[in-house]
């Protein structure tokens, strides 16, 4: 049952959207608001104001994540919601600034119809959460959950040799007590992120509303194939050692063995290739690539890696006197959501009359690190085309209204449920 | 019947490879003589002044080629015979320069022993047979037959900005004037060249002299694999236009194309590949790779090529949506190796009890381009391992000794034999 039939401004929602998007617009059309850029800077001052509006308490913490809360009237963790404002270059309008302007929306919503709850409600805009020229993505949710430290961070540069700390600093962080920025789980009651889903599943299903019931694991391996490089004209076929033509071997047993699984939210990539010597007329010596495997589940990723394994192996046997050195560099599982959450966000849809379809994140995000310290979850709304990190990137405002209410009711359910002697 | 008992020095063809091996010798124990760099200069100022010794009348031309001539006691055109002293990057020191310099000892024996011919003979050196920074290899058998004309080499420059015009005319070239360079073919009665196999052929099948019957021909077309870039994670395997997967699938049949053709001299190399954007999470949105074919009759090209095409046309059926793009860029056709010269080098090596081969040049050479002016041989020696273009590259003494009095009967056979009413 909705507890109230509060909904958000849609209008308002939709001029802060383009408000917020000319901070960092280029010439294409495209967001370059790369974290900690000046367009960046400008941004989070433009945030902070919208967050004080509303009376709400802004805090920026050491890793320069802004927390903006509302007071609860039980003394109860806080439940947090949010996403990040910092793009790729050339990036969309929507990935991650969605997520802060509908919650940012809620927020106002709360606040002018005078709606008390029972938790402290705050909204996170998370730092660096992109790929980002000091090498750190999802940087703030890390240091908030621990999973970076200070010691891994010491020294790091940009390309132009600007130091992360110079550069934490001047949005508002403390990058000497970094770990202060750490949080202890037992404030925090929810972690709910809003986000563009970046597939095609929410639009070809023409179901506005995704539940995202895990974030994708991320194992990822360099790959070093060893041949001999000789003259492409005197050395006959059954004479040479070419590592390309066993790389092509390999890219496409991994191409298969994820298209053969069964499950649809299995990928595997091999995204980045290098070749020695790279000359026409040279067969090639060396081949280095990149292996990328994605899956919702441990065991998915687990069967992947293995059926690649074998593959590799019969590969080898077949190619013999090809030599091949394996370094596994990534193993990150995958996140489950939390199953409250995921009810939460369905009943919500439920009573908003929305369709609703369950699907993993294929994408990594803050909510993969928020959900080692507290119970968390994700709602998609569908990508157009399913694209992202580029200027075409498109979600349209009725998909974003929906999304937008329902996220609202789902915080308004978990604030009824949480910490609850008659809840889950 | 051998004409004379003649047979070269051993120990001074030895010492003369010695010696010039010394000419841009570096650190690792490579040659770096490429062509028109101070130390190929220095090698040709040697070479000219060994074949002076012998009272050769010496002529550079206008390519920069040198040709050195002693008479015969008949108005007859030339038998002429050599190969070229420059070498790749750390090449090794057998490559053309073994060729010149056994040429060299035939001259200087043939002086020695008062030997008279009834043709001229004429030894020459290539200007740049090897790949080099003009991009210009095989230059100077090129220019004297008609293959590379003024027009073609108009404004060349290597990296460094130095012009051709300069480097030629350093060496003795004369740039505005190239085109008088070029042989008339009735001035010139038969081409031998002696050369390293770059193979495995005789070295496995313990045979010391190789017949050539045929120059490879070389294909090569460029090929551009196009797709979409798009995220790893989010974008499912059948959401997918992987260039990356698309151009292995193609570099495999290429590969199972020229492995099954029942031809052991046809070979098909991708070489060069070129991947965009490359990155380990980005689907790869475009991969250029460069195909080549050899093989020794246009027969075989053709069969290869047209397999091949066949493959593409499958490969871009089963996945639609990928877009391919082919430029062939070059053709080049085989160049059979003249009848009479192989039985005289094969009758050369029975009389002096050398078992001989017959093979293909998987390479190019000069004699390529001397065989569409002149009847054109080659006689090959094994090359330890088939390696070439590198410090690494070998041939015994005992081989070249064996190569070189072959050549030296099959040219005294071929002066007996040709324009000689009872010849044939």
């Amino acid at each position: 049952m909705i507890t109230t039939n509060l909904s958000i401004n849609r209008n308002r929602l939709e001029n802060q959207l383009k408000i917020l998007s000319q901070f960092g617009r280029n010439e294409e059309g495209g967001i370059d608001r790369t974290t900690f850029t000046p367009a960046e800077l400008e941004a989070r001052k433009w945030l902070i104001e919208q967050f004080k509006a509303i009376n709400l308490n802004v805090k920026v913490d050491e890793a320069a994540n802004i927390w903006a809360t509302r007071k609860g009237y039980e003394g109860l963790p806080h439940i947090t919601f949010g996403s990040h404002i910092d793009s790729v270059p050339n990036g969309g309008i929507y990935d991650g600034a969605l997520g802060v302007l509908i919650s940012l929306e809620i927020m106002t919503r709360l606040y002018e119809a005078g709606k008390e709850t029972r938790h402290p409600f705050t909204c996170v805009s998370f730092s660096a959460e992109e790929p980002n020229p000091f090498g750190l993505s999802t940087f703030g949710s890390r240091i908030v959950t621990k999973r970076l430290r200070a010691k891994d961070i010491k020294g790091i540069k940009n390309k132009e040799g600007l130091p992360l700390e110079v550069a934490l600093n001047s949005a508002g962080g403390d990058f000497d007590n970094i770990e202060r920025a750490q949080i202890d789980s037992k404030t925090i009651a929810a972690f709910l992120e809003l986000h563009i889903e970046q597939g095609k599943r929410l639009e070809r299903n023409q179901i506005p509303i995704g539940v995202v019931t895990s974030i994708t694991g991320i194992y990822r391996e360099k790959l070093r194939i060893i041949g001999e490089a000789n003259h492409a004209g005197t050395t006959m076929m059954n004479d040479r050692k070419d590592a390309l033509t066993t790389a092509s071997e390999c890219i496409l047993l991994l191409e298969s063995i994820c298209r053969d699984h069964p499950s649809d939210e299995v990928v595997g990539t091999i995204g980045e290739l290098h070749i020695k010597p790279n000359a026409a007329n040279i067969i090639p010596e060396e081949v280095e690539l990149t292996v990328e495997i994605r899956g919702k589940t441990e065991e998915e990723i687990r069967q992947v890696v293995s059926s690649w394994e074998c593959a590799l192996k019969r590969v080898f046997q077949n190619r013999k006197h090809m030599k091949l050195d394996r370094q596994v560099f990534l193993n990150q599982p995958p996140s489950p959501m939390d199953r409250d959450v995921i009810d939460s966000i369905e009943t919500a849809a439920k009573q908003l009359s929305l369709k609703t379809l369950r699907l993993g994140s294929m994408a990594g995000h803050d909510a993969t690190h928020m959900a080692t310290i507290t119970r968390s979850g994700m709602i998609f709304v569908p990508s157009q085309n399913g694209k992202s990190h580029c200027p075409d990137e498109f979600t349209g405002m009725d998909d974003i209204e929906k999304a937008a209410n329902t996220m609202l009711h789902t915080l308004l359910l978990l604030d009824q449920s949480l910490n609850n002697k008659e809840g889950s």
